[in-house]
């Protein structure tokens, strides 16, 4: 079987429709990836996917390492079985936590406040947990290794995320440590493609490409990433810090360095606008916390003709308001309940809100990933 | 249309089986009725309803006037519509509050703390909103007309529920006011019975026996409420901090006066252990947030044989376990998720936790009153 395939090139961009296969069932592209963090959806059972039209989930290999511990979803078959989860599966590296953690959080030690992130070197990056403080080590042995375990069907490479604002040297030097990685990554899978030699599963593995934002840095990241026979290649470091011109400069460089037989992904980028411009750069599928996040917080998405807006389910002027949050909305929580009933829900935090508005939010980015599949097949996009 | 049915009597006990029909649709009893305070049962979707096998709710007529209020409620034609709820509904006084918020819960005002609770009387009760501090007042007419624009199918008398350690003079004044207030909720709904004059609906009027720990305030009140023409009859205040055997004591005392062609409520009970011991003495609902509040905390119930038992998700010892919280139950929970992915997410804190142990807890009761019904109806219990 034929890991990716193109059906559908767009003649006004290098936009494409395409599909993924995996064990676990195809993913249609251009695809959006909601984050399952911690194996689970947030507030979505996996009965409702099929319904929201939910084709794949990303989990997080570090989450996962702290709880409930590779191991134990490796007992129990890996994470689809663990966590019911009836879908291909994409697990992170835990690179992007050498950002993440590397930034304001600290915790109290003996010795004092001290920071999560406690040293990356050349071997790979020491963290304090923070559940627990407890000193822990990924490297790109062990990245694979837990990632094997988790059993997702498509893995990232151990990369190293370059915070913003530092600089050139900074970057080169990261950047090298994520090159470096990523052929200990293939070592360790044992394979650099579809055969996990260790795991003896289909897992499909992504190089990431770094460089920061630095013109020649990225274009040499996606240059060394392509040469490597990985399965897909994924844009890392984009969403972090910068302005949005920046970000699409950033993958405005690495685009046309990404071979056009493997499938792209951007990570961690999710608003729809920039979804929209980014497939036409060829970007296949992205995962983002954006549309369950917001909707914890009371946020929606609606239409109007060509813009997405974001309404904030808190205000009061919604007090009496009998519309959905979106007309013509197929979804469980449009097709149901009011603006009002799902304010009163925010504003007495009742639970049952923020299953509603995460409902509304992944249907309505299905429905835009849709729309898009549609108009590159139509060859509009 | 007979509101009320009896069905089956046991020969062993006063247990009896029977059929509460309304607009919204029939109760099979024994009857379980969870609570969907502000409107929504806490995690679980209306669409969920049929699979769990819920078959009505209580909704809280103090609640839903501090939020959304009962115009907003109204102008959407009633609860059902307004949350989506498929079910019949029965909604409380807000006479509950007299002894919830005359405890210990204060709020500051300019003059200093206050207690929520500020006064009884003749009239009625003046409250303190615990949302804004806001002065407010519930009195029989009040809670009438609240009721009657919440619009639930079985509404409950204003009274005044008596708190654990109060003297003889107290009970007895107390249960007065219940008496009083019964006879003026009469009037204002404009009938005793099933025609509700005002709101046009079908709204069947429970009175509230009260009477503390004094068995002759207690016989009292049974009489009294009896002879009132009402709908149904619902048992106040035994869930006051009394101790099992008290509350037995209680409930002891006014069965023997409730009259059998009127369906039976008994207020704020819902321990599995006592719901069994009071069917035997002709009641026919139980209200209860032990399921549902339970299971946010991660407490679950489980059978083995004639026991059943809580068991805490959070314990350590689930962590492996690849069992489901019960074998053989046919919830959601059960037939997809073991205790440790279940142990998972209540040590994340993950949102679908909550729902999936709300469903269990509520799933199960379901079952028990199942079996409760059928024991009835073939003369066992």
């Amino acid at each position: 079987m034929v890991f990716f395939e193109v059906a559908k090139k767009s003649k006004k961009s290098k936009a494409r429709a395409g599909i993924l296969h995996t064990l676990h069932g195809d993913i249609l592209t251009p695809a959006f990836v909601p984050v399952a963090t911690k194996g689970t959806l947030k507030t979505i059972p996996p009965k409702d996917f099929k319904d929201i039209g939910t084709q794949v989930a990303f989990v997080n290999t570090f989450h996962l390492t702290l709880h409930p511990g590779v191991d134990v979803i490796k007992q129990f078959g890996g994470i689809h079985e663990y966590a019911k989860l009836p879908i291909p599966l994409i697990s992170d590296s835990a690179g992007f936590q050498v950002f993440s953690l590397g930034g304001k959080k600290k915790i109290k030690t003996r010795e004092g406040d001290e920071g999560l992130l406690l040293s990356i070197g050349e071997e790979g990056v020491r963290f304090r947990s923070p559940r627990d403080g407890k000193e822990l080590m990924f490297t790109p042995e062990i990245s694979m290794q837990n990632q094997e375990k988790i059993g997702a069907d498509i893995l990232m490479a151990f990369d190293e995320c370059i915070p913003s604002g530092v600089k050139y040297e900074y970057s080169k030097q990261a950047t090298q440590h994520t090159h470096d990685w990523l052929l200990r990554c293939i070592a360790a899978k044992g394979s650099p493609s579809t055969r996990s030699a260790r795991s003896g599963l289909q897992q499909f593995l992504y190089g990431i490409v770094q460089g920061g934002v630095f013109k020649d840095l990225r274009v040499q990241s996606a240059q060394f990433v392509a040469e490597q026979g990985i399965d897909g290649i994924a844009i890392g470091g984009v969403s972090v810090g910068e302005t949005k011109k920046e970000m699409r400069e950033q993958v405005g460089w690495v685009a046309p360095h990404l071979p056009q037989e493997l499938p792209h992904h951007l990570l961690g980028i999710g608003r729809i606008e920039d979804i929209l411009e980014f497939v036409k750069l060829g970007i296949d599928t992205f995962d983002c916390v954006e549309p369950t996040r917001l909707a914890r917080n009371g946020t929606v998405f609606q239409r109007q003709e060509t813009k997405f807006l974001r309404i904030d389910l808190l205000k009061s002027k919604y007090t009496k308001d009998k519309n959905p949050i979106q007309k013509n909305c197929g979804c469980y929580a449009c097709k149901n309940f009011s603006l009002s009933f799902l304010h009163h829900l925010f504003k007495e935090r009742e639970l049952l809100g923020y299953y509603l508005a995460t409902y509304h939010n992944l249907f309505f980015f299905e429905q835009v990933f849709k729309e898009l599949r549609q108009s590159i097949a139509q060859g509009k996009l």
